[in-house]
């Protein structure tokens, strides 16, 4: 079997018959999805690092991988046996990857990539950025199908039917507000290529990614005709049939780059130029005008409807229950020895921490699965922001530390994702202070009122404040929109506040759905995070303008044996306390006898 | 003599005969300036409106002003006997400029305006939203010169130099760095048009704008040259040998657009065509590169070197001095009749007043002037958030409600602008309720910890934030930037949470002077603003960053009478409580007898 060095050699071999100086690598599928089918998985299969985000670029002589805050301790690990250099992205005297491409080729070099892969917009940004080089792009070739071959086979998971009762609006009503929003926006046709946004139109859902429900497909629409582009074994006749019924007919999935080259010259056709892959573009006749701009279903789908959002409360109740549930049986399990060196009936680890919660979650009506791969994370463990328990890392829950635990369940009323850190025993005095610091800023940014046009951006310093306060500071975002039984993470809403050129900043408006979840990691120590999802609402409207704030969703108490109460102010001591009556109140019907004597303490007033 | 509709029609005469079926009148000069001498009011001569910020189009039969939220109140009153109608710019409903042109033009027409007093880009972003009219541009002609009969003549006051005491670097180290920067860039050339910017530049001041020590001019250089286009009468022969001496040459005013015109084709010239004026870019030869981006000097000139930020603190206590024994003159002379109705020597009144704090600073050593005009507005005056007071307005202060005073001053040793809120006699519970939540926006604003990165748009939450969460807002940014002996609003640095296309968002760095003043308007009662300037520091640097913090550069204390202290969190309490001994510790020196028992008491604990 070839390592990874042994796989990017065989890479160069293709890359030198073409006359590539380098081959670009992303994460993404064919969609830009975050999460991506086995199949796609190119980048992990060239670099051995397997997190959600990260790019790989090949020269003739090295390789370089750029990832986020989140996975510099991951990839570090995981590229450690590669010759591939690690990118710590943002950080001070990182090089961009249109800067390192700009400072490694030779005037007139030819940059390959697989062009489904890599959108427009990030050709032409790094396009732009090396100009003084005048280097080349060239999209037509996935070289690493011709060396990957093993390669599992493209998906096609058989398509299911949200119900209307879940999704508040019938297909053909969706349909209807989309052709209206090309009617304002003066467009002939649109063409949506992200696999949540079409899935979300139609009210169908997939299984061709592991936790996200979504199928392979892209979609054109005018004002008379839907034309879905789907793998034909995954649809049954009865769906087609529904489709049909509402005005959608079917194509070939690999059909829609034909769709595209026969659209009449002088058509506008809307697209987004940040999502749609570069071989689409280029298979768009060069007299069609572009409406480039993000598509309509994107507002839409991350603005819930009422019949959503009554449903989302719904699932997170249930969800509430079952990780509150966990965290009273983890805590009595580990804490249970009482310090007797008695041999106990069954070790608790993280993997079978991780299968508790598992059991809990099967046992609500409605539950489909897991919304991402979960996280528990023990100790130290708990410092790497994206670690996942594997059967090589996995490690035994006792008394003496914090324990991360970040998951989330996918139900017919909608998507969890819920991080609670828990202390399992005494914890020290530095677990304590910096569970009770990112709790501030968790609270702080909940209790968030503001007025309308106030982006995520804006509001990120009221999570981060009390940390910055404290010299500290979290390498990730503060939070991400999630869907209804799709992607756990969804924009275009977030709370982050740093600028990009590739992400706009929208403002919050009612219906979104945005987790809160600051946290502090020493490395080599312990993880904290609190992340609780909060949807968004308006409030009074006034002279001043309309405003909103943010209710909770997510329904599970705090672990007050962390926190110091001295170091929370009297508003935020009032803010936990009215949060963990509500939990109280909501939950109380699910527990009975010794848990629910348990809940009440655990959600009582400090 | 003509009113304001004579002088649009005798405008509208001209139009009609050159076929142009709008024109646009701006605020600024030829310079992108905010504060414009008497020649360049011709906004004011033709609406009446005489705010700082505002744009007037006049169509064949109608007219219209946009101004932002500071001026609403003030334009609505100035605008009432005209038939100008008035655009509350960013108010829901209220199209913008490109929208109004868009709506009211027929395909093809022509758009007059002064090319000087238009930049590039605000041109080409009205054109791209306009551009389903295909509207044309036409800035070859300043048509208001030829109807205003009386117009003052441009201003050529007598240049002088900062000495480098003050501004801590020579002309000569100043040129070679930007040079460097030129060198970086691969520019040939440097094209400067922002008035302060040249001053800065070349340790020079003037005298051209009221309240703002800057002079007319351009400055182009390369790496051996450079050249100052200046008003001859307005440089001595002495400051121009020294110039010589810093290889800096002179030429007429109006001189710049030759040089540009004969600027070599193929040379790359550095100019920020946010700033560079219509008619100065369609000097530039078709063949000359551009460099388009902020110009070098604006960082340079923003983040203040050392020698500056020791003298601005100076500044700083002299003024604080001033303002302080101001505010205890008022409060004593207007509480001083204790409710008798007997007569009084002499009443006080919102002008008398400014002039008296004006006295109080005038006895400062290096004092210069005021560096803007003062407002003292008096109970519903301080509602309208520029109001100044004039003969018209004038009003008598008495005990009951509060006074608004926002004054500051040029020193040799830097520039101040403060805000107090004053209770005369005992205030009403709203006004106290009011005065006290502003001020919570303004302590936690003051006392943000942050990283190196972070904007002004990411902090701006922390002024705000109390005031959301009360229902209120304040139209209005909280902060701008302030220059040395120049500008009292320079960029790029700001606090304010909207995005701007027109304004980019640079981190706050080290060096920089910002203002700190949110607020609370009232309409027809009474109006609050908390003002003190802040100096950005480097703070520690760890693991997570380099961390930056704010120093309070003002120096008077916040109104105890107006303060419930109920309202106030543990944490702003002490922040107060700090910043007041400080106030105390640094003015002490400067009080005696009576007046230094009043210091001590009004900066005691709370």
């Amino acid at each position: 079997m070839m390592n990874v060095d042994d796989r990017l050699n065989a890479l160069r071999r293709l890359m030198k018959e073409r006359n590539l100086s380098a081959y670009i690598i992303p994460t993404e599928d064919f969609h830009g999805s975050e999460y991506v089918g086995e199949y796609f998985k190119v980048r992990e299969y060239l670099s051995g690092f397997t997190g959600s985000a990260g790019t790989l670029i090949v020269l003739s002589e090295e390789a370089a991988l750029w990832t986020d805050g989140r996975y510099f301790l991951q990839a570090s690990r995981q590229l450690a046996g590669s010759s591939v250099t690690l990118m710590r992205a943002g950080q001070p005297g990182v090089p961009t990857m249109a800067e390192f491409l700009r400072d490694h080729l030779t005037p007139d070099s030819i940059v390959g990539f697989d062009g489904r892969t890599i959108t427009e917009r990030f050709v032409r940004a790094v396009g732009k950025k090396t100009d003084t080089k005048k280097i080349r792009f060239d999209g037509s070739e996935d070289l690493v199908d011709l060396i990957w071959t093993d390669r599992p086979a493209m998906p096609a998971e058989p398509v299911w039917e949200l119900d209307v009762r879940y999704a508040g609006k019938s297909r053909e009503e969706k349909l209807g507000e989309v052709r209206a929003k090309m009617r304002e926006e003066g467009a002939d046709g649109l063409l949506l290529t992200a696999l949540d946004e079409i899935a979300w139109l139609l009210n169908l859902r997939g299984n061709d990614v592991a936790y996200t429900p979504v199928f392979l497909s892209y979609m054109i629409m005018t004002q008379d005709k839907a034309v879905l582009c789907v793998r034909e074994q995954a649809l049954s006749d009865e769906l087609r049939k529904k489709l049909l019924q509402a005005g959608v007919t079917t194509a070939p999935y690999e059909g829609v780059e034909q769709l595209l080259h026969d659209i009449p010259p002088g058509s506008r056709i809307w697209l987004d130029s940040g999502s749609v892959n570069y071989r689409l573009m280029h298979c768009l006749p060069a007299e069609v005008r572009k409406i480039d701009k993000s598509s309509p279903v994107t507002m839409m789908k991350a603005c819930k409807n009422p019949c959503e959002t009554e449903h989302i409360r719904e699932a997170h109740v249930k969800d509430g229950a079952a990780v509150t549930r966990w965290i009273h049986w983890l805590k009595e399990k580990v804490e249970s020895d009482a310090g007797e060196e008695t041999e106990r009936q069954a070790k608790i680890t993280e993997l079978s921490a991780a299968r508790q919660l598992e059991a809990f979650r099967q046992q609500a009506e409605g539950y489909l699965g897991p919304s991402f791969s979960p996280i528990v994370a023990y100790g130290p463990h708990g410092a790497i922001v994206h670690y996942e328990p594997t059967e090589q890392t996995d490690t035994e829950l006792v008394k003496g530390t914090l324990c991360l635990a970040d998951t989330g369940g996918h139900y017919l009323e909608g998507t969890t994702d819920v991080t609670r850190t828990i202390a399992l025993g005494n914890v020290s005095e530095e677990e304590k202070r910096c569970y009770t610091i990112a709790l501030r800023g968790h609270l702080n940014l909940g209790a968030a009122k503001f007025v309308q046009g106030v982006t995520g951006q804006n509001l990120d310093v009221l999570a981060r404040g009390p940390l910055w306060e404290a010299g500290m500071d979290y390498n990730h975002g503060t939070g991400h929109g999630v869907g209804y039984v799709l992607n756990v993470h969804e924009g275009p809403q977030r709370f982050q506040w740093r600028s990009s050129t590739l992400i706009q900043n929208v403002p919050l408006e009612e219906g979104m759905v945005i987790s809160n979840e600051p946290g502090v990691y020493l490395e080599g120590k312990f993880g904290i995070r609190h992340e609780n999802l909060v949807l968004c609402r308006k409030g009074e409207k006034n002279e001043y303008g309309q405003f909103l704030y943010l209710e909770p969703l997510t329904m599970v108490p705090f672990d007050r044996d962390a926190i110091l109460p001295d170091l929370l102010s009297d508003r935020e001591r009032k803010l936990l306390n009215e949060y963990h009556a509500l939990v109280y109140k909501t939950l109380e019907p699910y527990f009975s006898g010794e848990e629910k004597l348990w809940l009440r303490q655990a959600t009582g007033e400090i």
